[in-house]
């Protein structure tokens, strides 16, 4: 697509300092002539971000166009802790790890192209993925004139052969391990690991112990089970046990409990944005758990009407996120309503944790709205009478009854 | 309310056999001057009906008025079968297992009172809950003029003693444990046990382990995984490790492997259709399994459209359920959609069954729509051009780039 | 029922002054004992206040027991105009004229019921309407032991004659037009006029010509059409024809607008919340324009994303109005979503105005997202690529396609 | 984008016989060197079709290659009507006129292709439009691995002047009038006609008089209204004013009655699929109409639940058609709940039409669920004890009140 190519000076990647980003890096050099600035961003995902900068700068990257920054916080507070207080799970079952951290990286990339005077942008994403998507969408929402450079829809080096060439031709250090097709690729960040390809490719193959990384398996996961609980203030988890933590602090030790557990896999064949399925393989240690105290918290504070209304916009918020629209204005008007919810949803959580499962064992909170007066079986001087079931059937019922009528009247039932 | 009793000369009563129900049964005989018919339903709930006939005839009901008869194949194949082709689970969490069966007992004890020429049926759900409401939605849905006698919302045996009392008076045997409170009321059918009330009133507490009763303590559960294959056609489960069950069979089946794994249980605070938080206990070993087996196979075999509507439409789908609705309109309109949803979702999953969860690990079909050369990395001879990703993604971004086009002239973003 | 009658001693009556709610004041005082306090608002229903303070006095209420307020800006402002927001018809019509009154006056019937230490509210709803339940669900919502009093539901003055009756009995004047059974029965406001019963009974016969009080036969209209513009801040109406106005002035100047060229008329068959079908017969001659601008003022600059949403919104946000669900915190949610969208719904509609009918015919605004150089036929310098259209479509066909091949294989499409 | 030219042999054309797919028969044979098979429907567009095949013979299609059908009652039966039962308008307004059509073009060319062994399709939709996307998304749900060719995106024939050069080349008859540039483009079936384009590009400025074609000027409209009846059976509209009528042959009646009154304009700025504004004008004359009946027949006959939730899906619906989704599980998912409703819409609506508006003022049905009786004013011997409004409503507001508890208790309310 060469008549498509964009003049390019200066370009901000999202560089993870691994080969394929370096390779990236390279191209971006050589092929666009461009001046490349890295981004390379702590997520959580795991590594250190020293090696990063020093290969930018053995790449080439002059100092001052290494941006390396720990989004830890912003990442927990401002993407996922809004999208858990939606129970957000896509097709069911899928918590959005890899789909929540795509528009922060974003933002961020269109703010040091703002910062550097950069008029393009570039992700390592593939052709086939949600997540060139997902970046792509978080780029145009916040810069609608940047352009947009994606190597994996644009360059010729469609086989590992190449890419490897590719890299020893431009004197980029390659790892051993690196050298030969991965047998499966990896995403990685506080909220989660995901794993996909090669062989995982065959939905009806157990996905293999190996690919797992940030669990125990269940079966060698403490035979005792251990208890916690979780405080939670206006929606969002803010201590552990009785200690106060920042929202990375907190993800990141529902992780560890997590990852001791086994809690959190996930093995899901799931329908992408651009049209086709894939299997894949999700670890989130912290997030299930999360997901759960979160829900019982609700369960407990929020309103029967909030509450059903919430489920039911739930499916098209995390289809949203998982699409990349999070800058979207419906996904906001969304978070308008969700988060208006979140008032009172504060409270005590207990759980047990024990291989592979997290389990809600007791809630509390001062804005209960669990009434055990109300409930309790005897009638007493509470605000119930029998009697207005009566009325509130017959009411329910009129139009059932209505129906019933007609059809016997000649309609059929 | 006496002034609204209604006149009464033959009413159809739901009949378990146990020490409530009979109460009933001679309040019915005493109070209304009644003749009372006696129905009573193998749901699955784990009692033996013969002593029920027993009582009903030694609490003076005529052998041609006790109807007994073995509704679990219809139960299963009618109800919960239907009810899980949409996934459906109240609040997130509830499978719906007391909530589905009424509807059936509502239906039978129509049919029974048309047969025998009854004008009334009588239910012994208690004044604050759910299931008041689902017994006589579903009656006047089917018999618009039927009378509807609830003994809890008219009589004044309102404590343990006065019920005790009439009992005693009136000849009906009690069984020694009967006699005191309970410390928790059930509910019993083929898909779930239900607990509620006295200890498990407080949300806080955990549910001791003497109220369950279906299944394992996860922690006593086999220390090895068991392996099991269900396979699906349309939407509904007709074998497990290669062999063909009846519904009923297949749900039995399910529930044993469930018990022995200790899967399937649940401590909810939910909301009530008449408006108040109540916290329950629920097993539902089978049901548990099946759930994820279910969308296992449909993450196969559906498509993308119609998995998407039908996550969307589930909330409302199961509240109506939930509340009583079985014959509603509404319930039956998104019935009709969702079976026509599945139409392919045949085909075989694995699931690995270990403390407590039921997990996928595999699926296949004669009618996947995962492509795996479609999604493999390398760009094959297959429907995909990684080039239309730009064009997918530059006309998903238009509108977000108008937006953020306007927000730089002045609006703010 | 005797037997649930409270112990009042001082409630608040929504009080007219017209004859039914002064047979209620009376009742109030003869069979609870209580002292009333009036509270009579000025919503626009076009009836002057002065004879209800004359009337109130004259029946025993005590002078400083006589509450009238003009409401009618804190009406349109805080009720109407973020209803109109969200573009909300009940059953794909009704404009909720009745519906969104009642909220506001039970807020103030429970402000003064605090302010005067009332133990309970009354109001002259009949059993059979929503409004009794929209009158209740506002007090409990706000006032949640407060006592209510629903003489229409209690009394037994069931006919026309037992009311004049009691009138006579205790020198309630009675104006000669009162004396028999009204053709019709009418509720008005600012936003509308409603009338039911009687002569519109009968469903299959059109709406006699006199029931119609606020707008021209669309016939007897002016035959040049009028042509105004709207202005619209923030998705609330703020000037006509270039004149700013209060939200109570605007919606005024709609009214005589829509008055003259005979717009809004509504002959409904609509379902109850109470589940019954009733025929009523509205007009809202300014609210209809409002709509009908607001709708245009919003295609200009709404992006399709918030507009998707809202429509799909906005069946249940109308329903819960409908309903009488103001307070709940399922209609606040979405209003948080609905006004989170309007940020931009700034502008200028013009409309037509002729013969019954309100139509737009030009949109313009400084947000405007309409972008004539987007979509004219020629591509320009502009951001778009008619080849991105084939890989947008190619994208969207995918799971298309797969479909079709699964179908070719063996299934059936 | 030469290099995405596919290998043609022989494609069948969507051909009106008009300049513009004249010259896209004349570029498809000189360019790709392929068979033209012309595909000409008659779907009440208001042309004759004779000409066009002349003009293909002119222009070297064989004779046996030349495919005119008269699709009018398939387009109404199977189309048109379905979509109404929905009562489908898009952003609340568009009856979806164009959007309709196309599924059954694209149907009726694939068929002819697997007839003619044809191994692509062409249509002559440009590239910034929605039709585009309806027709390939019909194409490929229908015969996945069909070649596309459209050439509105392909060409370099991107000014006036150079098709009309091109046309001149080729021998193509040109008309005096299609020289210039059309002041608007229009899209006619047997629902609507729709103008886009030129002079309505400027949303602020009314449609010129001369755009509209099928209806009268209201203000021209006769100066007395017309009353008439329309007939439905199970949602479909079957008779007017008491004759009998085919689908096709209805909708051409409506068409009539509503080209006399001026009924149907709509003036719209409307959200494309591909991402941006565009304003259109519309006239559904008969559609309008029928839109109105049908909302009435289904006010008396639909019950609540089915009506309310119709409601809330259509929004969905609308978008589907309007995105070019006819052919995808989930609108056939909508369809099947929709039709699961109409079993009972049967019945007679009366409407008058007057200048621009049609105006329901009468329905009747033999499965009315309206009940007079029910209704009335005073309580009668009907199914309905004004007690039972105070117990609907208590419980109703039984979580208002606890919700209330809690704010009094320190939450704010």
């Amino acid at each position: 697509m060469t008549s498509r190519k964009k003049e390019i000076n200066r370009v901000v990647l999202a560089y993870s300092g691994g080969l394929d980003t370096s390779i990236i890096l390279k191209w971006l050099q050589t092929t666009y002539g461009a001046e490349v600035i890295t981004f390379t961003a702590d997520l959580g995902q795991g590594e250190e971000l020293g090696p990063a900068r020093a290969k930018a700068e053995l790449l080439g990257v002059k100092p001052e166009n290494i941006f390396i920054e720990d989004l830890r916080e912003e990442f927990v507070r401002d993407y996922v802790f809004p999208m858990f207080r939606a129970n957000a799970q896509y097709e069911g079952l899928y918590l959005l790890g890899t789909s929540i951290a795509r528009p922060l990286i974003a933002k961020k990339q269109i703010e040091i192209a703002r910062k550097t005077g950069a008029d393009a942008v570039c992700h390592g994403a593939t052709g086939k993925g949600n997540d060139q998507v997902r970046f792509e969408l978080g780029y145009y929402a916040l810069e609608p004139d940047i352009a947009v450079i994606a190597p994996w829809r644009e360059w010729d080096l469609t086989s590992r052969t190449a890419l490897i060439e590719f890299a020893e031709k431009n004197q980029i250090p390659i790892q051993k391990d690196k050298r030969g097709e991965a047998p499966f690729s990896t995403d990685a960040n506080l909220l989660h690991v995901s794993s996909e390809g090669k062989v995982l490719e065959d939905p009806a193959q157990e996905v293999p112990d190996y690919v797992y990384s940030r669990t125990n398996d269940p079966e060698k996961a403490p035979d005792t089970p251990q208890y916690v609980t979780i405080d939670f203030e206006r929606g969002d988890a803010v201590a552990i046990d009785d200690e106060k933590l920042s929202p990375a602090a907190l993800l990141t030790r529902l992780n560890e409990l997590g990852r001791l557990h086994g809690i959190g896999r996930l093995d899901l064949v799931e329908n992408r944005f651009v049209g086709m399925k894939s299997r894949g393989m999700y670890e989130t240690p912290g997030g299930a758990i999360l997901l759960v105290a979160h829900r019982g918290i609700e369960s407990l504070t929020l309103d029967r009407g909030a509450a059903h209304l919430k489920d039911e916009l739930m499916p098209r918020y995390a289809e949203l996120i998982y699409n990349g629209f999070w800058f979207a204005p419906e996904r906001e008007m969304l978070q308008a309503a969700i988060d208006k919810s979140q008032e009172f949803v504060t409270g005590r959580v207990r759980l047990k944790l024990y291989k592979g499962s997290a389990t809600l064992v007791g809630r509390e909170s001062p804005y209960s709205l669990y009434d055990q007066e109300l409930v309790t079986f005897e009638e007493g001087a509470v605000a119930y009478d029998h009697r207005d079931a009566e009325g509130f059937i017959k009411l329910n019922a009129l139009r059932l009854r209505t129906l019933a009528k007609r059809a016997a009247r000649g309609g059929k039932k």
